[in-house]
């Protein structure tokens, strides 16, 4: 195979495998006038097109490198058209991993391979000139737009394991880590619930517990302690961690486990007043009551001060009193923090007093030039409208009146209200229906024809009490992946024609719409084939018919054809022949 | 859940469990007169039977102990079944795992969840009365008839680690280790493949090798070293791995990383004259051609004589030059060894001169009392006619005569042939049909009216010659397990009435048959949808008929409905979607 010529090879090739002839379409037409050289060699066509453009002198395609292979790196990559630039993903994992499943890992009820699709695959599938490279970033050099990285893997000695890799345009899209809030003894002791490994990981330790508490060296209180499991963080991803282990537990393993049945025990520690607290209050109180019937130990108001290898020690908020309580095994699921690296690159650029990485509503980092950052590693450090609002009237005001005419004020209102999305949320939250009535509202000075400039302040600086920071989940991460792409594909265009608002301290037009968070509702799996599910609109839906509406979103979110085939056949499995409790 | 009373616990899951109800029924059939006393705890129906039986004073069941869930252990369980044995599994593996596919896991043909069953619910499916453990046996004390055990988990550190065993009888199904001849460098450097972590872990250093080679950092040099993988070993283990690693990279991997193509290479190195040398001239010399056409660099006569991080060495058996090549990844096949802890064993029981377990025909441990083993732990120490020449001599001649007459002749020799398999053999390889033609063969003295006890003497004596280990295959082990759960079932019967050959040197019969291997043939896939077949009788079949005759004897032979469901779905799976490269 190795040794033949490679024009014997790459024809065998081609009759062997027709979908190769894509490739060597998809080669050529990005190619454009090297299409005879193409023909020769597709294997190499990518790099081979390089070398040449460059040496023939045409402009240069400009380098975009993205960190991170999550929803939003991913998202961008998929919603990335144009072919005019050239891509390099660097990332720890080589794989896109549909974490919205990740608890249901935890127990078996889907399969890893089931929910993960290769990166190389992904950009195959689109056409694009990717190169990805399996990698961590350790640095970002933004003075010589350089990013360093070096290979995660430690067991294969030849060659270097650090690189560098030039960049026009950075995307960063690593991701958050699972954050312990230094509570002493959690990274040593505690599950997290970020990457597959973790969720095998609990897998095994749970079965471990179950073996462990079969033995005959372990007395009837010790098997009581080994098989008591507890959950730290009522957010989503706790609560369906204990809703999938309590189903593992009662539907799987107490056949298999009888004696064990009565001396298993879940606890669900959560330090506000409610689990699932950011979903409709309906929501949590069916949680709570469905956990209880379940026999789950809802805990709230009690924070987790110390974890050892036997016991967790929790405070409770209103008393203040300190106890400890044996554990077999502990997931700590009570939300994310910022990831050495970014912190690092957060000291670089001035950013050294904030929690998490701060970009403006273009996803552009502050202070720095063509760095982008997206998903749950940043966060839209939203503009006050207080701040620009001298500069906002001065643009409106362009009679110097200091009144604004109906006509000056409409020709700044769109743009005002682009720029602030805030000032549409106060809006709703007031229930207006415009911005004239808010005016209306904030001064009795209102007429219909001309807006005073102090009523117009007074009625703006309202609207900044309802800025808030979006939510750390995938269904950001990946508008904002698909905006930045979408951005990228009409880069060129929207230099030439800008479509953005109004710029109030500059000239001109901003070059693209900001970005803007459209909320499709989140859900929650309850266990016992229940899910709670809430969609904009305070439209509520619990119970049996919101798990098939679960199943299906799911399934037309999932990446490709054999991830949707796998998921739905590992269900199918999971109902016919149960969860699988070998421990490997 | 937990919380609630037993009653009301007990009820509800049976109105939510059906199947449990079956668990019921079985319980209350073996535990006979105490059915009434068992609808009110079924859970812990079979420790309180125990219990129960004991205080009663009613006959204690005899406890057998089985150490290990591999082929051998796994056939004696399935085979069990008498309910008249507490038995109890000691194993580090809570699953049997169907290793005939292990080599297809190591490039994702097949998941590993598809090809394990856990040993828990095998047993439930027998309705046995059996405990498992999931521990490692370290010690066997035949003094105390006491097994020492010990957790494999490090993970948890609530009770203790150890315990003991007592048995009446023990079952030795331990398996081997991977054998290393004591080359240096290969525990630390080279896989081995014998269980589904080492599956796994080659899978992962696979695609290791790939995403390494992918990185800028690595020269093209560096880049072939990296993509050479070496298996050291040229059984079905070794070539089955090469071949699906060959599959992997020609249909998946040249899709996604078609820069790399070119440089991957695949040597296997075998110290013998030819590979798969325990298969037929035809079937080696149609894989070896095979190979040598997909560009599997096959390396005969070659003994690897130590392994670095960076190359591996080897020294040719003609000419003993030793040469080193880099290397990115080493699988080691070569064949196995006796574990350590059965080594420690062997020596306590005078059996340290032995390289490997030694029982006699009915698989008891020599030197032992109640002591069997089955499977790759141990061999079958044929017993040599001429060793028992003289005891089978007077048996015969009962009337002390100096010649046998026919009657006489007849009274053993069925005897002879059952209790020295070798004879049996010796008159197949010599192709005659009876005992006559041999005694016809070494004796003009023959006569068909008595047969003269130097002619008989001379005749048994060529027999040890065919004295032939029994290969360490799942094939055996698994006849092996079910041989001696026969044995077990009809422990009773068979003291009354002995079934087995003649005790030469002592009285009476023994009680049961010997074990006899049946050879059901072997088969090798050679990759690309290509198998070798061999049935006994000489019968070779090779090419893409035999892989479906290879299919369907696997999914026949596989453990449960789940296994062979898995296993096709996974074989449809990758004929639609491919292998999955992520490396998780």
């Amino acid at each position: 195979m190795w040794g033949a010529s490679f024009y014997e090879r790459a024809s065998r090739l081609f009759q062997q495998y027709p979908s190769l002839s894509k490739l060597l379409v998809v080669a050529t037409v990005s190619g454009g006038s090297l299409a005879a050289f193409h023909e020769g060699r597709p294997f190499h066509s990518r790099t081979a097109y390089a070398e040449a453009a460059q040496s023939e002198g045409e402009s240069k395609k400009k380098k975009v490198v993205v960190l991170g292979t999550g929803w939003a790196g991913v998202s961008f990559l998929k919603n990335l058209k144009s072919s005019s630039y050239d891509v390099e993903v660097v990332s720890p994992h080589n794989y896109f991993l549909f974490t919205p499943l990740l608890p249901s890992i935890t127990c078996g009820t889907v399969e890893p391979r089931s929910i993960v699709e290769p990166i190389r695959s992904i950009t195959k599938k689109k056409g694009l000139d990717v190169q990805f490279r399996e990698a961590a970033c350790y640095k970002i050099d933004p003075q010589n737009k350089k990013v360093y990285c070096r290979t995660t893997q430690d067991n294969n000695s030849c060659g270097k394991n650090e690189f560098s890799v030039d960049y026009d345009y950075l995307i960063i899209a690593m991701g958050a880590k699972s954050n312990t809030f230094n509570t002493p003894g959690v990274e040593e002791h505690a599950h997290f619930l970020k990457a597959v490994e973790d969720a095998l990981k609990i897998r095994k330790s749970v079965i471990d517990c179950f073996e462990r508490a079969s033995l005959p060296c372990i007395s009837e209180e010790e098997r009581k302690k080994i098989l008591h499991f507890v959950v730290v963080g009522g957010g989503p991803a706790g609560v369906e961690f204990a809703a999938e282990l309590h189903d593992f537990v009662s539907e799987d393993l107490a056949k298999l486990y009888p004696s064990l049945k009565d001396d298993v025990s879940i606890t669900l520690l959560e330090a506000g007043d409610h689990i699932l607290n950011m979903f409709d209050r309906r929501i949590t109180k069916f949680a709570e009551e469905k956990f209880s019937r379940d026999g789950i130990d809802v805990k709230t108001g009690s924070q987790v001060v110390k974890v050892t290898a036997k016991e967790i020690s929790t405070k409770e908020r209103t008393t203040g009193h300190v106890s400890s309580t044996p554990y077999g095994m502990c997931l700590w699921a009570t939300g994310i923090g910022a990831r050495p690296e970014i912190i690092e690159f957060m000291k670089q650029i001035g950013q050294a007093n904030r929690r998490v990485l701060a970009t403006d509503e273009w996803l552009r980092v502050e202070g720095c030039d063509g760095i982008y950052a997206v998903g749950d590693c940043a966060t839209v450090n939203q503009r006050r409208i207080m701040e620009d609002i001298s500069h906002i009237i001065s643009k409106a005001d362009t009679g110097k009146s200091g009144t604004l005419s109906l006509e000056e004020f409409h020709g700044v209102i769109d743009d005002v209200m682009e720029r602030y999305p805030q000032l549409e949320l106060h809006l709703k939250s007031k229930q207006m229906s415009s911005i004239h009535d808010l005016l209306k509202n904030s001064s009795e000075k209102y007429s219909s024809t001309e807006v005073d400039i102090e009523t117009f302040k007074s009625a703006l600086s309202q609207a900044d009490s309802q800025m808030k920071n979006l939510p750390a989940t995938a269904q950001v991460a990946a508008q904002q992946g698909a905006y930045l792409a979408n951005c990228f594909n009409r880069m060129e265009e929207c230099e030439k024609y800008p479509e953005g608002p109004l710029r109030f301290r500059g000239e001109g037009r901003h070059r693209f719409h900001p970005f803007r968070y459209k909320h499709l509702g989140m859900f929650a799996p309850l266990g016992g084939e229940q899910t709670a599910f809430q969609l904009p609109g305070d439209w509520v839906s619990i119970g049996y018919s919101s798990q098939w509406l679960w199943y299906s979103v799911y399934v037309s979110k999932l990446v490709s054809w054999r991830t949707r085939v796998l998921v739905v056949s590992d269900w199918g499995r999971r109902f016919i022949f149960g969860r699988d409790s070998s421990r490997i």
